[in-house]
């Protein structure tokens, strides 16, 4: 079959050949199928979809180009956590330390921001010394030796996914489910973990603006794993409104690191609790409330703290932020946003702030922009709040107080003000899978 | 609006701008918007389509990316005619001289062989000595002194859509109704003409092989090139069997001459009595019974065979031809090709002659294949044709013999027989615009 002829088939509309699906992805690798064949072939599946079969065989495609994590060696069940993106996301950095203080191994592989989003690894380079760039050895040893190791995606994982996203992030062909889902599993199912616990958020801050494709993408990504026997199951959860209050890198670590003190915002915490739960129950707790009392008592005791501070210093970085935030970058100016009249907060442009905070430097605007680790936003008031008028709705903190100053100017008009009662956005939308 | 912006409108069933079209097919050119991107586009129109508004910019596109021939110095109304391909389809190379006898402007932009069916630039090159590589200097001054002149694309008309055209036939983009009608009206008005007669063909030997798409098509076609102040009227023309007999290169021309001569297969002189009425009505004929009877005696008295010598001798090539067929190549072989049962032929499975064609060396598999003009079918039987076990349906004209056998052996194959009564297909299908 020429590519000619298999971009024709998905085109009209039938089924690829699975064998075919896997001589198309490896002839990409090898330079004989072209991008532009690649591309109208992604395009045609936007339109056209990907059945189990063909789903399947391309997210093994993805897999078989590259090496697999072999996590045999390790002794215990392991279990990764994937969120499909937000602002202010930190869970990440509170879970893998939380639930490798449970007793779970938590093998975690993070990718940088995107787009509007945040990236756990941009939140880890905030952290004075703390290397993500480990080899598979040392990735193995940490994980052998402290139960936890996160590191960055690497180019021996699923090369073929790295290329093909880059095609599709320029060709619009980025928000197809059976795409998004293949692409995610794959990196999951090439990582070794036995169980992983899916996160897909759901708002005007996320990939996923609806509930139903929300859904359709959890089912998909649960259905892949499955077949390749990782156990996973999955949340749905609110991005109507950044989770917690900060939203910049080091900010994030700075409050990812109070929710494992057991302070912090409560949706965070209640998030860290609910994936928390899930991930020991995949891992062989037989009760879920069980398993999140487990997990509370790991932040309360300071159990988790430990955790994170062995996980620092194996990585490299300087442990003493777990008990002295003022070790992080700080920004130099701390610019108020003030409610301009009152009323009650009846909607957060959450993408909008995202990309503010991109624009301020917590984010790249390039693949090679740097990131200014200390640049963020509190926010301070959410959806559903009453405010004064003058009153502070965040705080953006910047290093160039001009832009900060303009930024904040921007970020006002994120928080949509008016009259109506609203009742607070429930943090867990659903359970899926 | 970034080309990925623009890509995902498109995605979207939105309609993009037609100054971002513009742009976006001149960043093509310029090599700012890549190959990948485009055919992420192609692909999204084949799924979503192109407006009127979205099609007249996509066509200007087109036509801007390079020159347009200027034929206002040459007194008269200028008419071409576009089929848009078959298999037999030798049909131009006796309504341009025919027409040009009738004292009409003949402008005539030829392609050559594409998949299956045959070129009219592939036909001429079998006559000895004739040029088709003319410059735009050389095409007027023909038009201007004998009325006709027949050249090759040139890469100065409509690059894009050359570089376009290579992409969809590479990225399984070709069938798209407005994009193959952007591409065909964007060289036609760029080559200047006043007129244009369109045969779109239908059936099983066509690109399209059914009456709706094709009727669409020459819709399309007519209100595009309407938008650019070219007159164009459009048949559907049967091809669910080769026109006339001859299927090879030299083999139409020599059949051509013989339909110049007043000779000929019947099914030939039927369509170019009719495609050369309209060209006469759209120059200015009132009466389409007095143009087709104008034409008619032209080809009777000789007069287009006249034209056709003069063409033939201004084009570099030897006009003897013109009254001596055996000067044209010959093949070695002539192998019948015999029914191996009595009954009448229910189908003939024309794209597949094609094909056999190709293999034989009338036309090419890739783009730099050289071509065998003296090699061809001629086909003796039709559909809804009796015949007699061990009767004649074909003979191939071959310079290799074993490879001429084995495709007589497949040629037998395209002619279904059968027991049912059949009527022959209606050659001229419908009148459109």
């Amino acid at each position: 079959m020429t590519p000619y002829d298999f971009i024709c088939l998905k085109r009209e509309g039938k089924s690829n050949d699975p064998d075919d699906i896997k001589r198309f992805v490896q002839e990409y690798v090898d330079g004989s199928v072209a991008d532009y064949q690649v591309s109208a072939w992604l395009m045609a599946v936007c339109f056209n979809g990907l059945n189990e079969e063909e789903l399947t065989a391309y997210t093994e495609a993805l897999i078989e180009s590259g090496e697999r994590f072999d996590l045999s060696s390790i002794p215990g069940f392991t279990v990764d956590k994937h969120s499909t993106g937000g602002v202010g996301d930190k869970a990440s950095l509170v879970l893998a330390p939380l639930v490798a203080a449970c007793g779970v191994i938590v093998p975690m592989i993070s990718g940088r921001g995107l787009g509007h989003t945040g990236g756990t690894l941009d939140k880890l380079a905030s952290i004075p010394g703390f290397r993500t760039d480990l080899t598979a050895e040392e990735f193995k040893r940490y994980l052998r030796e402290i139960g936890v190791a996160m590191m960055g995606q690497t180019p021996c994982l699923c090369p073929a996914d790295g290329r093909i996203y880059a095609l599709r992030d320029v060709t619009a062909t980025v928000e197809s489910i059976p795409l998004i889902a293949a692409s995610i599993s794959a990196k999951k199912i090439a990582e070794g973990t036995d169980g992983l616990v899916l996160d897909v958020k759901v708002g005007n801050g996320a990939f996923m603006t609806d509930e139903q494709s929300a859904e359709l993408l959890a089912r998909e990504i649960i259905s892949i794993t499955n077949r390749f026997n990782v156990k996973t199951t999955s949340i749905l959860s609110d991005m109507n409104q950044p989770l917690g209050r900060a939203v910049g890198n080091a900010l994030e670590v700075a409050e990812a690191i109070e929710c494992l003190r057991g302070k912090g915002p409560a949706d965070l915490r209640q998030l860290v609790l609910e994936l928390a739960a899930q991930m020991l129950v995949l891992a062989g707790w037989t009760d879920a409330d069980k398993a999140r009392a487990d997990a509370e008592r790991a932040l309360d005791s300071g159990k988790a703290t430990g955790k994170f501070r062995d996980m620092v210093t194996m990585q490299g970085g300087d442990a003493r932020i777990a008990d002295d935030l003022s070790l992080l970058p700080q920004a130099r100016f701390k610019i108020p946003v003030r409610a301009v009249e009152s009323g009650i907060i009846q909607n957060i442009d959450t993408y909008r702030i995202g990309i503010l905070g991109g624009q301020l430097g917590a984010g790249r605007r390039r693949k090679d922009d740097r990131i200014d680790p200390a640049v963020g936003f509190e926010i301070a008031r959410k959806t559903a709040d009453e405010v004064e008028k003058g009153e502070v709705l965040a705080l953006v903190h910047a290093n160039d107080e001009s832009a900060g100053l303009r930024i904040a100017e921007e970020l006002r008009k994120c928080f949509e003000l008016g009259e109506e009662k609203m009742l607070p956005h429930p943090l867990i939308v659903k359970k899926v899978g």
